[in-house]
C-alpha cells in the first residue's frame, strides 16, 4: 500500500516539477496496442514492449486525457489512503463532473476511465487492485487450502457446495497451508460442481477452482499465487473450442490487453488437460460435436499465428478444428456416463500426463 | 427425495397401466405460457391458472414430445436414485443419441430438453432442484448466519472479503442460526463488495446478499427461506431501470416463465428500497443519469399494464421514466462521495421505511 501510494505521489510531483520549472507537463506511458506485444520466449509470457507514448499538457489532443489520467491517479491516491476500494463503473461516476463556467464534462463515458486505469497500471506497474480498484467477480473454489482474509481463517475444504467465492482483489489474501498435489482449473462452474459433489479434490488430494467462462483477473492471480507459493503444477480442463484454448493460454501466458501484468497474472507452467480435438476422436464423442461457428473459424485461424501456439501439438489442435469445422464442449463427455469425468477421463489424463504444453 | 422418486415413478406407472389396459397413454400438463399466468391479489404472487394440454402418445405431433419427456423424467429417476446432481446441459449430452435403426435424434438441441424438465417441474409440482438439475450460479451473502450445508457448518460472517459463494441448489442447505434485523439483497456485486468492506452487515445487523443481476433460482430460494424461516423484512437494492426493477418483481411475486413456483422462489414481503426515479431528483442525481434505451422504453410500458406494477407509486415511477427517457444505476451514488451509500442513504431510507410496495 505505501509503495503505490509513493509511485502516485511521485507521477503528480514531476508534474508539478515540471509546472514549476516552465516546462510544459508530461507523462510517459507504455504503449499497449497488440504492435508492442511480444511473447517472451525464455519467461513464456506475453510483455509490452519498449514503445512509449508520451501524454503532454500543452497539445490540442493531449490536454484532455492528460488532465483525466491526473484525476484518475488522484482518486486512487485517496482509495489507498483512505482504506477503500471500489469498481471501475464507482470511480467513473465519482469523477464524472462538469467543469465550472463550461460545458466541458471530466468524463462523458465511461469507455474514456477504463483505459486511463490500464495506462497508470503500466506506467506506475502495479496491479489495479491495487490502485484499490475490483474487476469482475467469478470464480469458486474447493480443496485442502487454508487462507487468511480480513482477519478470517477460512478453510476451503469445510464450506460445503458453494466453495470460496474468489474476490476481485486477492492481494491482502495470505494463503496459509495447502494440502494438494496439484491444482484442476475448470472453465464450467457446472463441470466444478460434478467433481466436487463426488469429492474429487478430497479423494485426488488436489484443489479445484472454477473460472466460469474468461478468468476474471482475481482467479488467475489465486492459481498463480497457489500455483508458485507452493509450487502445485496446475492443469486446464476447458472446452475443445478456440474460446476454451484462448482461456488456457491467458491463464498461461497472459493476455494481449493485459500484457504488462502477465508477470502477476501468469502461469506459465500449467498444462492443457482437456477437452481436445483427439478426445474427440480417442473418446468416440463425434455424436456430441458442435459445427463450429464462422467466429470460431476466424478465432483458430488468428492463433495459428500466435507465437505462442506454434507447438505442433497445439497446431494439430487448431487444424483438426479447421478441417472438421467442430468443437465440443465438456458436458460432451456426460454422453459417456456422468461418472465417467472423475472416475476415467480426468485421472487417467493425470497418471499419464497426458497434456497439452 | 423420496417424495419426488416416488412422484417420478407414479407417472411411468400411470403410462405402463394405459398401455396395459390398452389405452392411449398421455400425460396432463399445465399450460405455462402468459394465457395461463395469473397475478393472485391475496398471496401476491403469480401462479399458473388451470389449464391443460395433453401429451398423447399415438398423435403425429405429440409422439417425440412423448418419448422425450419419459427419457427426461427416466434420467432424473436415475440422479435421484443415484444421489447425483448434475446441469441442463450435462442432461441433454447424457440423453443425446440415435436411436438404432434410424436417422431420429433423442434430442437435437438443448433447446428441446430445457423445456420438458420445466413441464416436470409443473406436472408433479416439485422443483427441478429436486430433480436433482442445477440451475446458473451466481450470488453471494454474508451476514450472521450458521448454515449446515454437506456436513460443513459455515458462518456468514467469517468468510473474508468473497463472502459465502450460494449455490444453484439450497434444498439441502439447513439454516441453523441468524442474527440480523433484516436482508439487504443488492442487484450489483460492486456495491455488495462495498457495503461489505464498510461491514455494513455487522455494524447495522443485517444479511447482505448480491444476486450479481438477475437472481438465479439458489438465490431467491435462499432469500424466501431466510426471511420465512427467521421472519426477517427483505429489501432489494438495485438500478433505477426497468431491468432492476423486473428483478425486484421477480424476487417478490415470482416470474412469468417460472410462475409454477412462486410458492417456493418468492418472497412476497419484499420491498424496494431503491434507486427509484424519484430518488433521481431529491439527491441531485441527474448528472448521473444516462439515456435509456429503446428497450428500457419498451419494457416499462410492458410494465405499466402488469397487475403487480399497478400500485400509484409504481405508476409514478415507470411514468417518470417514460418521460424523462432517463435511468440511473446504484453506482450513480458515488457521485455524491464512496461513503454515502452506506453512511446516508441506506440508513435513512431504512429508517424512514421509504421503500415502494
Amino acid at each position: 500500500m505505501k509503495e503505490t501510494k509513493k509511485k502516485l505521489e511521485e507521477l503528480g510531483e514531476e508534474v508539478v516539477k515540471d509546472i514549476n520549472s516552465g516546462k510544459n507537463p508530461d507523462i510517459d506511458i507504455p504503449v499497449r496496442s497488440l504492435s508492442n506485444v511480444i511473447y517472451d520466449e525464455k519467461t513464456q509470457m506475453l510483455t509490452l514492449g519498449d514503445k512509449i507514448s508520451k501524454r503532454i499538457f500543452f497539445n490540442v489532443a493531449h490536454a484532455k486525457p492528460f488532465m483525466q489520467t491526473l484525476l484518475v491517479a488522484a482518486f486512487c491516491k485517496e482509495l489507498v489512503g483512505e482504506g477503500v476500494h471500489t469498481s471501475l463503473r464507482d470511480l467513473y461516476y465519482a469523477l464524472k463532473r462538469t467543469l465550472p463556467n463550461s460545458n466541458e464534462n471530466t468524463f462523458d463515458e465511461q469507455s474514456e476511465s477504463d483505459p486511463l486505469i490500464v495506462d497508470l497500471e503500466v506506467t506506475l506497474d502495479i496491479l489495479r487492485e491495487q490502485l484499490h480498484l475490483g474487476a469482475d467477480v467469478r470464480g469458486r473454489a474447493v480443496g485442502n487450502v487454508i487462507i487468511k482474509d480480513r482477519g478470517d481463517t477460512i478453510d476451503w475444504s469445510k464450506l460445503g457446495s458453494g466453495g470460496w467465492a474468489i474476490p476481485s482483489n486477492v492481494e491482502d489474501v495470505e494463503i496459509k497451508n495447502v494440502d494438494a498435489d496439484y491444482i484442476i482449473v475448470i472453465e464450467k462452474n457446472a463441470a466444478f460442481e460434478r467433481l466436487h459433489e463426488d469429492r474429487f479434490w478430497q479423494k485426488n488430494k488436489c484443489v479445484l477452482i472454477t473460472t466460469q467462462g474468461q478468468a476474471a483477473r482475481g482467479v488467475r492471480r489465486t492459481i498463480q499465487r497457489l500455483s508458485d507459493e507452493f509450487n502445485l503444477p496446475v492443469y486446464v480442463f476447458a472446452d475443445s473450442d478456440p474460446y476454451g484454448w484462448y482461456i488456457y493460454s491467458v491463464i498461461k501466458y497472459g493476455s494481449i490487453s493485459l500484457a504488462h501484468v502477465s508477470d502477476r497474472l501468469g502461469t506459465p507452467k500449467a498444462k492443457y488437460l482437456g477437452l481436445t480435438m483427439t478426445d474427440i476422436e480417442r473418446f468416440d464423442l463425434k455424436n456430441f460435436t458442435i459445427k463450429a461457428k464462422d467466429v470460431d473459424i476466424k478465432r483458430a485461424q488468428e492463433m495459428l499465428k500466435y507465437d505462442w501456439f506454434k507447438h505442433p501439438k497445439w497446431k494439430n489442435e487448431l487444424e483438426i478444428m479447421l478441417e472438421k469445422k467442430y468443437k465440443a464442449e465438456l458436458e460432451a463427455l456426460s454422453g459417456k456416463g456422468l461418472k465417467f469425468v472423475t472416475e476415467t477421463y480426468l485421472p487417467d489424463k493425470i497418471k499419464n500426463k497426458d497434456f497439452l504444453p
